[in-house]
């Protein structure tokens, strides 16, 4: 059979952020494991106890992965509140000065310098050493739960300089949260220590190598984005949902259960380490980088009709988000962010300067930094708590202040700022989250709508308090934008720490998710869109039975024989165009298998070729160990220097095939094939006659084709960029 | 292809319950749809609008189960608590007029005479009206959810004489909880309202009609099983969790977003008619039947070493508790059920009368019956608190009274009187739950544990707060029993209401999940075991893989032809050794299709002939309807008449069988036929060979088979009982 080009040659070469294409050098990840005769062997040899033993293992990665991972944020936490407060500190110091003699411009400059020369830190690694690390990295793993591989996003590079940005940007005062970034972090965490090695570090340590398969890795990724969540909002079960919402197809009970370890090992170390740092060794009492303060009253139900009125408003930010930049060069970018961050200073200088809200100081000092700026001896600025402090911090008194700490015209300008100060950050090539500045417009905006609402209602004491509003205000917002559900209710409730909350989040988020998907995709989505990713979502479309595999399979198919010549295996695999990388193999025309490109190259590699397997008898056999050497960076073909003789030797793949690959028959459905194809992780999926001929080959990219558009079903084309 | 006898044959009749035996009389329930041609047009005819019309009907359908849920709920909350209420007032007045004149044996006699009356109303609905509403249910729910079809499980009269039946046994004073039947009543109710008509009352409402399959039903049985905990314990998050933890294979984010709405509105329709009628409405502080108070202190870290102390002699319960009683009679079950009745008031009276633990009145009055007897003026008995009570408000004394309330001796007193009584009373013929008096006798032991420690240590005011063991200890206790995991950590942290008791209560779970394990087998699990259910757990045996899908599966297989002989088909259909109730077509070896028993018996009901069909041009053709009308309860083959002429006639099954079965090579081995089968939630999977012919047919059974024993790999007997 020949190899024989699958793509429409058509496609331009070049093809920027489109989405309404579907992108083709992303390869999937494999999460059905190649049961091929190796793989057997050493199952069949493993005893009972092995098997215990590896259960064991996994346990200990978990814990390990929730270890680490709440000891990264708890020193991003500890950096950012250092960084910040020396800044706020200074800058507080200069305005005290300068508010008696005038100038206070130099304090303005003096601000906008610190910003920008943090934000400039965080910018120029990002963009000159891993531009993997920019943004969240929510939608990147994303993908990787789904089953993409997207490329340099698990390494110890990129874990590196995503701390590192996101606490010069938090520090440098953008809009920005340091919440995303740590599901980012706990997701390379675990991708690292499952491995028992690094790759970047060029150190193996010889153990956990069992892993080093997709389908195991991808189990720890998720643990490890989990145990993020966990340590960012202190809600272990929120990380768990999150993790299953966004990866997991299959429910497994153990797995989940590991990952749950996972998050409340996270949450637990993060509120150790800081009850440490803090010096109350013992008070387990800030579980999450971000806290709420615990809600004491308990929602009572004359509030829930209008809790759900905030809602409707809060949603159509995205619009304004997804104008992603298409600043490309990395000088460029560092200037940009640098821009923003000056901006950013200067806004707030001018909103505290113009502001004339003087509010007294309480009795007990809760504010960190009162600004008395030109108010009376004993009170503060009140539009300073909300810009002259880490965003962390403002949330939290606006859930919790008492009512009256706020003018309206204050919030309502605070609002507007930060919504566009929040727009113009996304996107910016920093490390740093989308959550808090969520929260925060949520919030401020949810809490303006509660204190109006006590002024027109002749009664106004039983809307007393507008906290309340504030936190479903922040929990529509966030709903809006990243359209998380499940796991986003449970997230909000465990940061509340009040169980009654649950059923008005969960209508809120639910309306918003409504309102929201009426008019744009969520940011994530988009932001995977934009990007041409093959992402399957968890059904087939619902009108697509129309469909059969037969229609959307690739074909012809390229196939190798049981045994195969050698010459014809390089050329397959160094023809760019059949980059299914994945045969089926035939004898004589019915499917036997289905080989994998690595392992072929692998193969390749040590040259196990029929011939010299005859004459060289002492040749060690080629064990599962090798392919996992080798994992994940498989070399390229043009590497693998194979000669003119050797090209004409033959290769046995009957023991490296997997004899059992999923087949359908050709008039399957679409939703069928899809059910089939997600439910189980699959990366091929071999389309055959009554007769168990290979007419085809269903991969990712011929699924994830299919989409509900304005019209009916819709197609994308598929870029070879 | 002649039908053949699959079972072996030498299996005898009449099989009591045994572990070491597998039920052929369990039929599976089919979570694949079948795919045939009628389904396919359908779903083709429907528009995108239709199916959203599809999917607002599951929500309206979800929101349905919980309110109805959450009223079920209510209603036995307010019945349990009224007849209780009645039945102590009546003793305790009894008792205050005896203390003084001596008599009290008059008492006692009334007591008993009660309670028993109570428990015989119980016990005798459940044993000669329906007595698969005995026991929590949860067993079979969890069968059901998993694929087993469990006879009468989901019907109306169950769920009746389920209500009925923790009414009379609760207010009858026996050592059980109204918790657990709690989540069969949800899922007989989701059942129900999803079908859009009762068959018991011979009702049709004519809607709903699309769900009218086992694929759709089982989301909503889910749906209702998490309403259930929800409203048991006012937990929506863990319901969820159970159910998925329980049921679903597939994790599908709509479905889940739909079970959490149901959960939802149930917690929140109990919590706002329980405020109702205490008549503070719009105070939503109730969400569960069960609630343990509001746990305002947090952990700290101290507590955590000695909070797993707690935990390892509080699991071998399991043990004692699988004596189940083999009392077959009903009459005799009745007069068992009052018997235990009775003895439970005697050993209560007996505890009370001769405990001489006399605490002060607190001056709030929160015992609901205090007992004065032979205590001073303005002190009650405090072995009272514990027996003269219901078990719910027991439980949260433990909790909450403040240190010092509980006498040392008393408390071990009691864990011990109490930890038989509940042996003794679990597998009697009544409807009730094992949650309560678990978590009872484990917050018992916990807060004696508390009190020891405190005792011993030199300084015992960092130990000061023995409700914090009693919690850890009924976590143990409860984990021990049923051994849910995550579920459970996350009802018990949603019933307390506070997030830093996750980890403790994590650990501790985890703790009695290995140690119970080594000993034996979950609650659950052993009763599922003793009725031969085949049962497939996540995933096969770990060391399995030396078995393929040839050495499984059943052979030979009875297959159809395309175009097949009526009288064949009549004959096989009766025949009852051929039980797969599926049967591949073939042409003419090659597999092409597979058909259910109950499609044929529809199409042989409506006499879908092909002579037939010629001649009467008229006839209308069968549609999808008449197969759902028939759902779920098929007649026998016996009660169609075929007649001889007709056994001459041919059948067409190509319209109706499902032509894309999902089918495996035979030297697939069984962990992956087993991921395969389970995660889409097959019934049957066809076996073939590399030229499709079909060899074999892998069922629910042959899977459930093989299990991990003491000696490695066991397999399991068939019996057809």
């Amino acid at each position: 059979m020949h190899p024989s080009l699958l793509q429409d040659a058509g496609c331009p070469k070049e093809i920027p952020h489109n989405e309404k294409l579907l992108s083709l050098k992303y390869e999937s990840l494999d999460y059905d494991n190649s049961e091929n005769q190796l793989f057997l062997e050493e199952e069949r040899r493993m005893s009972f106890l092995g098997f215990k033993c590896l259960e064991i293992s996994r346990w200990v990665i978990c814990g390990l992965i929730g270890f680490l991972t709440g000891l990264i944020a708890c020193c991003i936490d500890i950096a950012v509140e250092n960084l910040a407060g020396v800044k706020y500190f200074v800058v507080k110091q200069n305005i005290e000065k300068f508010t008696e003699v005038g100038g206070l411009s130099i304090s303005l400059i003096l601000w906008a310098v610190l910003n920008a020369a943090f934000v400039m830190v965080g910018a120029v690694i990002v963009a000159f050493f891993e531009p993997g690390a920019a943004g969240s990295g929510i939608p990147q793993i994303k993908c990787y739960l789904n089953g993409v591989k997207i490329p340099r996003v698990v390494r110890l590079k990129t874990l590196v300089v995503k701390v590192c940005g996101v606490i010069c940007s938090v520090a440098g005062g953008l809009a920005v949260g340091k919440e995303g970034p740590m599901i980012h972090s706990g997701a390379v965490v675990a991708a690292g220590v499952s491995q028992g090695r690094s790759t970047s570090l060029k150190k193996d340590f010889k153990i956990f190598e069992y892993f080093r398969r997709d389908t195991e890795k991808r189990d720890f990724v998720s643990a490890g984005a989990a145990a993020g969540v966990s340590a960012a909002f202190g809600a272990p079960v929120g990380g768990v949902l999150f993790s299953l919402e966004e990866g997991a197809s299959f429910w497994n009970q153990m797995l989940t259960w590991r990952i749950f370890f996972a998050s409340m090992i996270s949450t637990f170390t993060l509120n150790f380490f800081l009850s440490i740092y803090n010096k109350k060794p013992g008070d387990l009492s800030s579980p999450g980088l971000i806290n709420f303060g615990r809600f004491e009253s308990d929602v009572s139900f004359l509030d829930f009709s209008t809790l759900l009125l905030v809602n409707h408003g809060a949603i159509l930010k995205c619009v304004c988000v997804c104008v992603l930049r298409y600043v490309h060069q990395p000088c460029l970018q560092v200037m940009e962010a640098m821009l923003v961050a000056a901006v950013t200073a200067t806004v707030s200088f001018a909103m505290i300067y113009f502001s004339n809200d003087c509010q007294p100081l309480g009795p007990d000092q809760s504010e960190d930094y009162p600004l008395q700026l030109f108010c009376a001896d004993g009170e503060y600025n009140s539009m300073a708590t909300a810009f002259f402090n880490t965003p962390e911090r403002s949330v939290r008194s606006l859930f919790h202040n008492p009512p009256g700490s706020y003018n309206p015209l204050t919030l309502s300008l605070f609002t507007l700022t930060y919504f566009f100060l929040a727009c113009w950050t996304y996107g910016l090539t920093v490390s740093a989250g989308v959550f808090i500045p969520s929260l925060l417009i949520g919030a401020a905006w949810g809490r303006l709508f509660g204190i109006l609402l006590a002024s027109i209602t002749p009664d106004g004491s039983i809307w007393a308090d507008p906290g309340k509003y504030a936190l479903i205000g922040a929990a529509a917002q966030l709903g809006g934008i990243v359209r998380m559900t499940l796991s986003l209710t449970v997230i909000m409730v465990e940061a509340t720490g009040n169980v009654t909350y649950g059923l008005p989040i969960m209508l809120v988020l639910l309306t918003a998710k409504i309102v929201g998907d009426y008019f744009v995709e969520g940011l994530y989505d988009i932001h995977i869109k934009l990007q041409s990713v093959p992402f399957l979502h968890l059904e087939a479309p619902a009108t697509s039975h129309w469909l059969t595999a037969r229609e959307v399979m690739s074909a012809p198919v390229t196939c190798f024989n049981r045994i195969e010549k050698v010459g014809t295996i390089v050329d397959v695999l160094s023809n760019t165009s059949t980059n299914h990388n994945g045969f089926p193999v035939v004898v004589p025309v019915a499917v036997c298998g289905l080989i994998l490109r690595s392992q072929l190259i692998v193969l390749l590699k040590h040259k196990v070729f029929v011939e010299l397997a005859r004459s060289r008898l002492t040749q060690r056999k080629l064990q599962l160990k090798d392919f996992r050497d080798a994992y994940p960076r498989f070399p390229p073909i043009q590497s693998i220097h194979i000669s003119q003789d050797e090209r004409e030797c033959m290769m046995d793949l009957t023991e490296f095939m997997n004899p059992t690959p999923y087949t359908v028959p050709q008039e399957t459905s679409l939703p069928r094939v899809f059910k089939l194809f997600r439910a189980l992780g699959l990366r091929h999926l071999v389309v055959v006659d009554s007769e168990n001929r290979v007419v085809g080959l269903v991969t990712r990219k011929d699924l994830a084709r299919y989409h509900l558009g304005k019209h009916g079903l819709e197609e994308m084309q598929l870029a070879q960029t």
